[in-house]
């Protein structure tokens, strides 16, 4: 059963081909389907498309319907092409010719497109508030670590002096700084869609601010055509910032690897957390974060892809745009478990706190010694050279106690400042979502918790 | 000459292969090297770092020196590394002392992030104008021809009533969207690196707030380390950005390529604006489409690009990035120069204002007919039932006089609701850029205005 | 159960997160991970290594575990970590201690190494017997249709005389050459990585010629390290080769796609080999065509996804490496999906035959002109200048029976020469694949069909 | 000056927009443009469409040409738009009337298409010899150092014994293999699209195989459509095989890098091959090879902006296009910089050869102590969970005099089997350049070397 069913057959391996993995995909989109008829419904009747009695059985039906697809053992039905058809088909069952009237003033187009909007929303949502744990999570291994020596790179060399404590929080930062940008697509991505129908409009005289309004939208996506083009504007964006993100925690993860070995000597996991080798009995590998890396990498390759699928498509819907769901799912999917697993992780890292007695980090300090010469009077440009000159004659001492105190520094790490982002992205959200759960729930007829 | 000169030379063949085209880069970023060290030399002593007479010697050189990156002919001189070591050059030449002290408190590392984010802010701001003035007169153009028709597509099929104000619109409203995402970016990169030094700070007591509030900058990019992240994430970032303008201005261009042709044939440019074959003396060729068309494509590839160049690399800096700033300064001119003659090309677009005379246009209306049995009391998956039956049996016939009203379709296209976007963002980026220009000037010793 | 098992147990969400989607990925590998042991094990027979009723008792079991693995009903058991331990462990069940002994000299790495290798090995033969299929098909179209006229293209301008037979042939030369570009990576991939052990070798002596012989590979991958390396070289240079064919099948679709629209009228297919909308009762959309495209597109996006995953990896196996296995089946599958259903497709194609009578395609025949005054003595220049005139004046008039001779031409196809091509790449893909097939069978203890 | 001149004037700024860079870039095209030309030329005397004066004074005019544009002053004039459009220029000044035949059954697009072709050869000869070059030293560096341990490193964790000798000549046969798809490309592009024309052939009576044999090529790109979509597909041949060079020469780089630093210290370069800091007198950062590592990041990236820039556009020829040739020449240029300098490098290489002194390592031996309790008759895995408790007691203890036989590992490299491989490709490469000096020489008017 199609929305488009005509009196012939599809050829079947047509139908497979073309079909592909949306009935997997569109189980995840069922719920905000039904939300979004409701809605439409609600519209209808407000605009004198659809009347008092046809919207109550309509409205009953699809609450109903709701319960069903929320429900874990919700399939689509044998024949039926996607869950836009089988929400109608349901309906139909259940609310007669009243059913059919939903269809009124809008496209099966701007319906997955609204039911993407909803889905993406929901799950900013969700990733954020994985972020800033982890976030906060790295802000408290920082202040807990503040102290203890880590060398700090450049070019791969050891440069000059760090310290866990501002290594944890450099990726707080970053993360915080994530977070903003998942913000700002979010206030990009909370517009409405629904009534561009098939990019084109219609000539019902629907009225899209109410939909706009039901479904807790900021504004309208005014222009038909460009609403319709937001299919793949949206994933692109979506895309770029979970690739933004998937390079924060690569990173951070590539880093660990690197830091497990041998050679650093970093830190460590608990045994149970680590994989071995099938014949090297003395190993213990960090598969977690080699996987969160190759995963990420693979999020990061993402946005070229959502590019090509569309490059140099002309305006107005192409089936190519169908390709697009199932990846930022996997996308959004791989993100939040790495996430989380990163954090579930690093509340058992274990420190090597003995790193400042390792020889070959002596150097680490001859920056410092130059800084020496330099409050004696000296111009940066010559203590630089005599300190050069030092170390390669051997003569090069290694200072004691310096002090850092500027901000950002060893010594003045201001986690706080980083702790007032979060506090403001977190607040954010918390509000948006809390506006947007409440009037899904009103419209889906559950109590909001 | 090199900030890190020692008594040993490099190798020829190494010296060419490490700097590259990096001389020719830096003189775009000279300007701002100069007013960050009058910055950092005004913070520097009131850190008690460089006395008043010191200053004032450093800042009459660099003011002077201002001058001089800023002229025509303003080139590194043989044998020097890059811009950073030539303005100490210069500086040490007529300060003496004092000049060489100025790199105290800081880091190549750190002078580097903040001339390219001095020098991306000025871009943006300039990208966002060039933007703003393209949506205008897409809007305008969407206005005067509001009424003209144009058959909409979907799948490359003819599919339904449009017009060329709707599509226009449709254009200028993404460009509206792109330009908010240029500023969420640009509030996540208006922060100060400065202080941060090779990513890991340093022992002097500098004051970094101080350089925050004299460059115009938001806040701190706080962590050291973080900071130093800032190179690579902010190209990323800002790639992402260009990719999505890119993205919007090549579909455009693409679209005109197609409908150039003889079988659309929706418009064309005065010959003088096309360019002819070396065979074929009838052909008028869009190549100026293809050719954003292509450059976009090429800007679409970017960020891809960005994410190799610095995947796996741990925190700390690496000379990989090094080969960010050419690229990156590419993709800002190549965008800039295509949203200029996009802006000068369609302000002599010629349109072809009988295309609903066109016979194969005429099933365009079919949904029309769709909804004026819906309106008439069929269901609508009946309505849509029946004329396709009708269509099928060859009875159909165009409805006239529909009536399109709702929010963003051919009959009410909002332009007034795009224009408001246009209108907030630029009044955010004109009250950004005053501002700022205001504050650089008088560090430059220039009257602003 | 793994092969590394130690006497604690894996945190359970750890487990689930490293594991992935290895157990389905791993079915296709389970016969060729058998057959690997059952030359790995008379290899190891012929060093000494396992005597010969131990190699008699290890055949005998994995020729019954081959049965089993090929059955449709197989899977990894519940807690199994992957197919080597679920072969390992089906062995020992079965042949006791001398099961165990089967990894003597081998490791994980060059198994799942091996393994890939025989299926991508047999994957090429797949793809290429498709591909063939495909263009012979082609090449049949174009014979059939070689004299019926299609305008030619360039700038998206209809330019010149062309044909039907010109354009099919085309695609099918294209598909030729994308046959020989697999033919070449078969060559480097041929090769057998086994006893590489985990890309160090091993101190058991080992004879690798024993198992290049027994399993049909060509050569040694020769270096313990280089062989290692091969994991991430053989997926980079396979996705690049799909890649290839991938444009080659999206650019004609994406042609198709064009031409079916109204505007163009080229040709069109049955309707049940169409798709409807679910508002607009007129349209038959080109879906099939749309998919392929868009999936053709995604494949083209791998290489670079496993350029990324590996980037600035050191040589040594990291985990990121199995991230590859899932999305380079994907990719195969889905272009020998795209190859099949688009043979299937261009069997029904309906050509327009009528393209000649259109007006809008008269000034194709302009160049002819030209070459009729340069045929008369006037200088190629000249004429094209003549003929500019001609039609700016509106007094072109396109010339009649024209000839076209030469190689390649509209008028001498040549398709021979592409068929010449396919056979060559056919004999080659044929006498390798019964060499291979009857080694293989030999193996397994199949009789070779 | 154009080829396609008209008697109106091109607007400037569009003029500007659309040569671009292409002036600098025809420099490198201009002697295969003027030996193409002169391939026409007899090409089209030998079927009729010259006569012999015609041929004589276009011959001596064209050599004439081929001196100048080879000497290091030449420049395309002002005004003029192409190296095609200069090349005729000058050859109508000395050839009169005769000198504009020259165009007669070709294009500009076929030019262009021949003259990337015959530069894309050369080419590919410089890159395989250099790359040639590379993998003899590193196998020369492999025998000298074949008995200095080395770890061996899994997920970046010390795992097996190695040596230099088997990591210098793992690259080797990367190297080799690299070269081998070099070939495979070869064979492909060294096919003639030279009569394609605009992509659609020509009425003219040209006979293709005869500028195949002058040119040197293997054969003839037949089809007219698909020569025409030879560009792009040479093209992303072309960089998907430069990208798994720039793999291998990235990879390598990244691995030297790392090992440079303290915490690994595997070797090192004298101080004038490396670079300082700014602020850290002791740095002797490795940039060289993070430029190299960088720069083949950026290669490997261009694959994927090849296949961007033509996605989805239909056959024939589009403006797009020409912006590959820029890029594409820059990744031939920095391909073989990259395989220069590091040439240059390791023949500087200094190794720590005490690395078997290093306690950290000592784990190493641990997979030869389960191969000694297999060698006296215990299964691989009872071995592997006897010595997994030794290490976990702490009571293990690692093995001497541990002998390694089988090829490609540390006891037995077998280099001399890439040696040959090395061979083979050169061998072939050899005798295609001679045969196609040659014959270019003899066209040109000079004496082949």
């Amino acid at each position: 059963m199609k929305l488009w069913q005509k009196d012939y057959h599809l050829n079947e391996e047509i139908e497979k081909f073309t079909i592909g993995n949306d009935l997997e995909t569109d189980l995840l989109l069922a719920p905000y389907d039904v939300i979004g008829s409701i809605a439409h419904a609600i519209m209808l009747n407000k605009s004198g498309l659809l009347n008092d009695l046809e919207l109550e059985k309509v409205n009953k039906g699809l609450k109903e319907i709701y319960r069903k697809v929320t429900s874990a053992d919700f399939r689509i039905e044998e024949g039926v092409e996607d869950i836009h058809s089988q929400v109608e088909l349901m309906l139909t069952r259940v609310a007669g010719e009243s059913g059919k009237k939903i269809h009124t003033g809008r496209s099966r187009n701007d319906q997955v497109l609204l039911d993407i909007r909803l889905y993406i929303r929901d799950q900013i949502f969700e990733i954020t508030r994985n972020l800033d744990a982890l976030s906060r999570q790295l802000i408290e291994l920082s202040e807990k670590n503040k102290n203890v020596f880590m060398p700090g790179y450049t070019h791969f060399q050891a440069a000059m002096r760090s310290s866990f404590g501002l290594w944890f929080g450099a990726y707080a930062e970053c993360i915080a700084e994530d977070i903003e940008l998942f913000q700002s697509i979010f206030l990009i991505v909370n517009r409405n869609p629904l009534g561009s129908a098939a990019g084109y409009g219609s000539s019902f005289p629907i009225r899209r601010n109410i939909t706009t309004e039901l479904l807790g939208f900021s504004s309208l996506n005014v222009n038909s055509i460009a609403a319709q083009m937001g299919r793949g504007r949206t994933e692109r964006m979506l895309s770029a910032t979970l690739a933004q993100t998937a390079d924060t925690l690569g990173r951070m993860s590539s880093e660990i690897c690197l830091y497990c070995g041998q050679d650093f000597g970093f830190f460590t996991f608990p045994e149970e957390l680590m994989t071995g080798s099938s014949i090297m009995p003395h190993k213990n590998n960090p598969d977690v974060f080699e996987l969160i890396r190759g995963k990420c990498n693979q999020v990061k390759a993402l946005p070229n892809e959502m590019l090509m699928l569309a490059t140099n498509l002309p305006s107005g819907y192409h089936r190519d745009y169908q390709q697009m769901k199932e990846r930022i799912m996997w996308a959004i999917n791989t993100v939040k478990s790495c996430v989380r697993i990163m954090n579930f992780m690093l509340q058992h890292i274990v420190l090597n706190r003995e790193l400042d007695k390792e020889k070959k980090y002596r150097y680490l300090f001859s920056v410092e010694l130059v800084n020496e010469f330099v409050n004696d009077g000296m111009s940066f440009r010559d203590a630089y050279n005599k300190v050069s000159e030092l170390i390669r004659s051997g003569a090069y001492k290694a200072p004691e106690n310096v002090n850092y105190t500027h901000e950002g520094s060893i010594g003045n790490l201001q986690n706080d400042l980083i702790m007032n982002r979060l506090e403001e992205t977190r607040r954010f959200f918390g509000t948006q979502e809390d506006q947007i759960k409440m009037k899904l729930s009103n419209l889906a007829g559950l109590k909001s918790g």
